[in-house]
């Protein structure tokens, strides 16, 4: 079948029948979806545990269950692989990880597939395990990549029910209360498993830092908790940033953040109370730094910011620039700290972020948001999962959550990486559907989404190089030389899930190329 | 039938299936229970509305549905009475109110009820409301009152369904998110009803204070409200401490609360890292005073204190002698502005402080805790709903939930009151049972429960002056007149549940006196 944006989707998918994508909020329903998972305790109840392995055997986590973990540490994440070493000691098979991402760090889970004590993967693939993925034939179902609210949905909906959910906490107390925010190895807010705690069977958060009781803030509450376990190392809060958090050099991206900070200044969405996101990629900071800048001269004062925190944005709530920064995930140590001590810098879970099935998400109040891709298309729709050579290498994060929250998504990208072209006649792979995009922002010129005319005409008032899309295509694609297309096999190795739980592409296995 | 301790229970009451209390802590289950109300929305929804009635529109709100409020304006709430005018302005008949508590200031509920506008009440119905069900044939089921933690765990369970809550707020955004702690009349945390707004059908925030997104703490959040409402006056905070928060002067009350403090210090609890929870009451104050000077004098730092929150503890932790607060209630506004300044003061809702069905409460880290009563029994039953004239005057608040927390849990009381003997045979109502309560500390001396020998040894070499409690019953009962006791009729006007759901004691109809 088809989906609404002509994507050809199969009626199941391993074990799970699929319902197509309808359109970015067609989905919209009221009602009661699935318990918590609840359990009574003894008063005072001694929860510490000597090991991952005797919380293993205390869990009685078994062949085929499924485990859960969060990514604060990114890729400095220590405990999915101490998990999967302990569960691999046990003997344990056919495990299904629900991780909310995995990084370059976990290249060991390949080892743990080949073994067989991994046979399934929900969650976010970012590099190795997605590329060895991408290879077919090595998961027993195709993977769902979900947005951060998304998974968020589908925990509360039943749609990823989990047995064991292991959550690393910087800082936790003998009773299960737990933060990322403190310790010895602080990584920012770990509220992105709260609703694992919630809905696991079992919940055993790993310390390396077991503080007195009460440690707070909770963003896990004792309440959730079953069994704490202490570890030497727990993450490497050096690692949180890899790779993203660096502020972009290149004259290309820095025009590109320049046109990105124009058209925001002459969108009509530029004034007091303003409120936007900036992810942590070049480009993206570059923007958020030119962006405060253009405040502060034009003496604005935004109602929010949202990121993944970082440094850049720090800086502007305490320039005083805007009043609040509403934070899920930290990007740097500067974010962490301003968590600690500023109270301007609020903490949010991924529920009150972007959980489709709530009465409202923090990414709806967004007046503008800069967000990247691998690719886009002439349909406006955005790649960010696989690239052109059609290999998995990324999660969805909050990309659709925030493309369909914001009044204006701006996707901000150079038009060739490397000798490969961003802009293509058809994505890859769709994430992002064009109907929630509405700026296409290239160093060749600012292309927009023909349903908002209302945003072209303040453009062009403005004087900025407003082009067609397929214009700006046409001159790169007369540049280069045409890029070998994968050849695609049948076999599933991912389905995309919009936010609301709908499927809106799939990846298949890359057999080779033309 | 009788439950396990000794009390007569029907089998049903109203339309409920009784099942009697077992135990303290002999009903622990686990499992899933019912799951909450959501709702998906477009972006960035108006939720804000012109008034009361607009919102009663709007929720369809209509006969015989269920409405919840807070308490935690105390006697200062003006938010029941305007809700409850406007449903009887709109006509509507046979609503089953679910406050937290009502107090004397909420006396308008009886017109309300000999109007048929509001025909059940589930919640406390501390003075007028309570003297005048207790009358009988007021309501059309009995009354049930549950603890902090009971109601909760209700409202989860789904034993207590809710079509619409109507949440007060100090301060809220256009889009829901709202605290307690700011705003113009600010009362303290406004968590008690968190558990409201995310399993009722409709929500909606009542607020003096309609202030810019993203207004934060979120104790209510966004995403579970259906709509904002700006009224001009939510309370009064100067009533929110109304008739407690008062430092005693009588020289018995300060004798207690010396004795209780006596008793603290030699208890074994008391070493560092202590944790206590004290009340507003005059007794309970003082304790806290004086036990404060005791930990700095022997150089004790507690890990946390509990409340209410009163300027009494806000002192303990601004002199280092407890690190930190938990805060679910504000009794005094000097507890609202350290939870506004001071990160060590932690605000908590009732499930983290209390649900029965959860993996550990707060009240259950509690080393001890001094609490009240109306009536103590030979068998340490404790009686907080009723006076010996069997009338229905007080809610259970915390009681039980510490109770069966604190590893030492004391009842502070006066042996008299008036003319009226404390200590009886056997209470008139049964709100705790003996089997959670450790001492008894009255002017004439401390009484332990027997099963806590332990504890009695130690007082004993500390000095103490420890009586049978049946001595200091005879000793007060040959100073006094016997009191006329009640006739009840059969008519039951409420049923006491204990925090697990089970049914501890019922209260009948006062139909005279012996």
């Amino acid at each position: 079948m088809k989906n609404a944006i002509g994507r050809e989707i199969p009626e199941r998918i391993g074990s799970r029948e699929i319902v197509g994508f309808q359109g970015a909020f067609a989905t919209l329903r009221e009602g009661r979806k699935v318990p918590r998972y609840q359990k009574g305790a003894p008063q005072n109840e001694d929860k510490v545990l000597p090991s991952i392995e005797a919380a293993i055997d205390a869990t009685g986590l078994s062949d085929g269950m499924t485990i859960s973990f969060h990514h604060s540490f990114r890729d400095g994440d220590l405990v999915i692989n101490q998990v999967l070493d302990a569960c691999a000691k046990k003997g344990l098979k056919d495990l299904r990880l629900l991780p909310t991402a995995l990084f370059p760090a976990h290249a060991g889970v390949i080892d743990h597939i080949k073994a067989g004590v991994v046979s399934r993967i929900d969650g976010s693939m970012n590099g190795p395990v997605g590329a060895f993925v991408s290879q077919g034939g090595k998961l027993s179902e195709p993977t769902v990549l979900r947005s951060h609210g998304g998974r968020w949905r589908a925990v509360e909906a039943g749609d990823a029910e989990i047995d064991v959910a292991f959550i690393s906490a910087p800082q936790a107390d003998a009773y299960g209360n737990a933060t990322g925010i403190k310790g010895k190895t602080p990584c920012g807010s770990i509220s992105f498993v709260a609703v694992d705690a919630q809905y696991a069977k079992k919940t055993v958060v790993v310390t390396s830092d077991l503080a007195p009781y009460p440690v707070h803030p909770m963003e896990i509450q004792q309440g959730w908790v079953d069994y704490v376990v202490v570890v030497d190392e727990i993450g490497d809060p050096e690692n949180i940033a890899s790779g993203t958090l660096r502020l972009t050099k290149s004259p290309t991206r820095l025009l590109i953040a320049r046109l990105t900070t124009d058209a925001v200044v002459h969108s009509g969405y530029f004034v007091d109370e303003f409120s936007f996101q900036g992810g942590a990629g070049g480009i993206s900071l570059a923007a958020t730094k030119y962006l405060g800048d253009e405040m502060e001269k034009a003496g604005i004062v935004g109602s929010f910011g949202m990121g993944g925190g970082t440094k850049m944005l720090v800086g502007l709530l305490q320039r005083g620039l805007i009043r609040t920064i509403l934070d899920g995930q930290a990007f740097d140590l500067d974010a962490v700290r301003s968590l600690r001590e500023n109270p301007a810098h609020v903490m949010i879970d991924p529920g009150l972020y972007a959980n489709y099935d709530s009465r409202g998400c923090a990414t709806y109040k967004l007046d503008t948001a800069f967000l990247g891709a691998t690719e886009v298309d002439l349909d406006f729709n955005v790649n960010v999962n696989t690239h052109s050579d059609g290999v998995l290498l990324h999660g969805i994060g909050g990309h659709q959550d925030v493309a369909a929250g914001a009044s204006m998504t701006m996707i901000t990208i150079p038009t060739l990486r490397g000798r490969i072209p961003v802009i293509v006649n058809s994505v890859t792979t769709v994430t992002t559907p064009g109907e929630v995009v509405d700026v296409i922002v290239t160093e060749r010129g600012l292309a927009v989404n023909p349903k908002r005319g209302d945003l072209k005409e303040r453009f062009l008032a403005a004087g900025l190089p407003i082009r067609e899309l397929a214009d700006i295509k046409a001159e790169v694609d007369e540049m280069i030389q045409p890029v070998r297309k994968p050849v695609f096999g049948d076999e599933i190795i991912a389905a995309i899930e919009w936010r609301d739980g709908t499927v809106i592409d799939v990846v298949r296995k890359v057999e080779g190329f033309e």
